[in-house]
């Protein structure tokens, strides 16, 4: 039988859905502890004996490292390690979309006071400003005002180090809603709508919002097949925002979260990833 | 001829102000880095010749500790470290004004996600969240909406660490406007009235905003006289609100810039707090 | 029944003997959550009802602001705010001790790289480097050698904020063993040697070491006495060293573990403490 | 006439070289400040009318993400974002320098405590401690004793963010010394060796220790064109160990200081960087 390892900080509900799905499907799919890998030697002990290894560490900051290193000891790898590292670099990602033609917002990289002095002069309000690494939503800040956006920025230049200071600006476009697609290889398994519950302005999905399914219709089919040529099969949380010139390309979560959209879907999330596993195994 | 250590992280305006004033006044004023002390031998080397220390360093970390370390060296402080400690914590100075029933913003302390939620429920909107230790204005926020403050507060949460997750919320008072009082020994030397630019919430003095002499009347003078009542003599910038009921004291700055205030004053802030050196070390 | 507020970030070995043992004694002891206070408003809600207020926050940020809203309204508090505020700031509590004539040992308040550089050509190998601020041994280390002093100090440097930037460089004096007492009241209730097990040099209790009961010969007891003369009556852990002139006091912990030194001692801790609370609640 | 930006974070003595090189040899090179910039709009107005981009921020969070925006804008960039990504991540650096059969040290990821404590029971002591992002040899750290390197790693533990908490362990290899060599496009402009003043353990050349000119033999001839086989043309400073069983890659850094390297050196680095910028350019 197949073995495959399953690696995240916990085996939370999404894993265990997965690990379910798995004994069903005759795949072994084991969790394996993301902080006591101790990679780097070239055979890898810890993951050189499976089939293949799908990463799903909450961390942001982990992915990328343990793909890499899985990699180099020729362990195949979901996402991959250039998948992950094009995902968790918001601009990365956006510079990639956009060299394919992709939709995605605009934006200014921020790294300075002066940029972020400048990206307000350049964009006209109301703003988001998000950190360039980080994910579920966190630190993703609505800027409604210009008098209060630079004690705002303060947190960022006061309490940031290293690639904590680096941000994207960019237009609020959402208008409370987002959708978001659920990828296996170059399936889309299910697409749900996301509308901010009111208490915070985001319509996350990490965030509890209300959420609903979508038809997956021409449009969105389309941007989805593209953003997999981009980055290459893989299991991937697209999210869009639809904005009156159609949708665009907003992130790509390499380790998504599928809860809320499963409620949505009369798919089975977890049996597609599966499946989707064995594919890549046999 | 008395020394006098002025112990900074640089000679600033003033600084330079300062030693020139010392000058014409028969003092010696010296600048020592607050960089370069390494103090804890009893005889205190760096500073232990001297016959008094000031203490103008812009760091809000730095100032409560060389101040206890010089005093340990039995060389008079100035400020006293109990004064100045009361100063860098917000907290702790509320609670010493309140003790002593003077009047300062209603707030809650703030240490945790669970903290903020409750603080955002019992007190109504606007709001503003600061840090319990720091200068300058720094990341003092105006909340306007309920629905972005949890992502501001991602982070307080998310990059702060120790002492920089503690924070204030508290009404938000000043209607764009603060009045500074600064203090030498117990003389209430110069006051002013700081308005914001309009570019920035903030009416702080550090953000170079408009300023305006303010008449020192009965009601300002009974504050100042209790608040160095509080603290002991010593060198201050009391920042107050104006409200319907009255002033409040918002914080209370242990080196005080004077620039602006020294704008709008008659009165010679440098030689003012020279003479206060001049009785301190006679 | 009196009631008295265990305010910790959770129930743990220590919380659940501390209650078990007000029980048997006739005295309510409630557990509430440490960042569920929402502190600040003059009656104080979460706590105002208590009789009293026990702190044992793991947190080495959270006692001194929370014993110090408590004691703004008027709530008794153990240990006092100015305990824990002297007992949480290394140097502060150096510079009282050393006030006082008590035996200390001899440091360098380090607040940068011109700081370190001077503190290791000041003082001989082996040192000890420790934040001033922080619990449970962690980051104090030991230098051996001078050549690599300067890589292990760029992680204060590059990765330490604000407080985090402070402190002390101090001769090794342990030479692997501590004395812990545990106090209650002035009641020195128990003592014990710790000694590194090995694997790390630290000898501290928080690391689960070797231990052992230690006699409480009179100069113990005098240097107890005379430490809860500084700081006043209280709930403490001294941590003392013994060196060829006898104790020196290390460090006092305002919020102690006794789970080791209680397998030392015939001596009930939860019993003495929570006497003690009774004493306080009279 | 050509006009190169040269993005950095300030002129400083390697710049003035490099713009004065290129005055005499018909290419106009201009500093653009790094933290000016305002990147994203597709344009890029800050960097769009220059015909390359050199980038020498000194910052290592800066360079691979303004390389991204600006190959993003069609700039020809210096070196390319995908040498700066692969060089600013030193795990990413060994994976690609590995499978393409180059010699590098053995190492172990470091992502939590139980990552350290595994790769100090998998390599023997004395070990090095480095962080995966940085720069400079900043916090790469010689860890002799395993008795302490618990309480060193405590500050990568406690104060690390993000990216800050990944670290590589590393056999200690350099007996002091190590070779830089400095590359301009595929040419190995000069090399040298450097070793250890005695003073800190690190015989890195940002940190000013002793060095000479060393033959470019076949070896490390071989080395250096194989590293730009893998991360194409550039400016590179690749620093080697020798070793008994010869030299294996540690680093490559993709904006090299070369004050130290041009000492030892009768060939002119700035001219030859500005030979291969009229190349790129032309």
């Amino acid at each position: 039988m197949r073995h495959v390892a399953l690696v995240a900080d916990r085996i939370g509900w999404e894993e265990r859905r997965l690990i379910a799905a798995a004994g069903a499907h005759d795949l072994r799919l084991s969790w394996v502890d993301d902080g006591a890998l101790c990679l780097g030697a070239p055979a890898a002990p810890a993951l050189g004996d499976f089939d293949a290894v799908m990463i799903r560490s909450r961390s942001y900051t982990r992915g990328g490292l343990i793909a890499t290193a899985a990699e180099a000891a020729r362990v195949p790898v979901l996402n991959t390690a250039a998948a992950i590292h094009a995902c968790e670099n918001k601009l990365s990602l956006r510079a990639l979309l956009r060299a394919a033609d992709l939709p995605v917002p605009d934006f200014r990289l921020v790294l300075s006071r002066a940029d972020f002095a400048a990206a307000l002069a350049e964009l006209p309000l109301p703003l988001v400003l998000k950190p360039v690494f980080g994910g579920m939503g966190k630190r993703v800040t609505l800027l409604r005002d210009a008098d209060t956006a630079q004690s705002v920025y303060d947190y960022v230049e006061d309490l940031g180090h290293g690639f904590e200071q680096a941000a994207l600006v960019e237009p609020f476009l959402d208008g409370g809603s987002s959708v978001r697609c659920f990828v296996a290889g170059r399936q889309l398994v299910a697409s749900a709508s996301f509308r901010s519950a009111g208490g915070d302005w985001r319509s996350n999905a990490a965030l509890g919002n209300r959420h609903r399914r979508v038809a997956q219709g021409p449009e969105i089919s389309k941007i989805v097949d593209a953003v997999v040529d981009v980055l290459g099969e893989g299991i991937y949380g697209i999210d869009l925002f639809e904005t009156p010139d159609g949708f665009v390309v907003n992130e790509v979560n390499h380790a998504p979260a599928f809860r809320a959209v499963a409620d949505t879907s009369e798919l089975d999330i977890p049996t597609a990833v599966v499946r989707y596993l064995q594919e890549v195994t046999s």
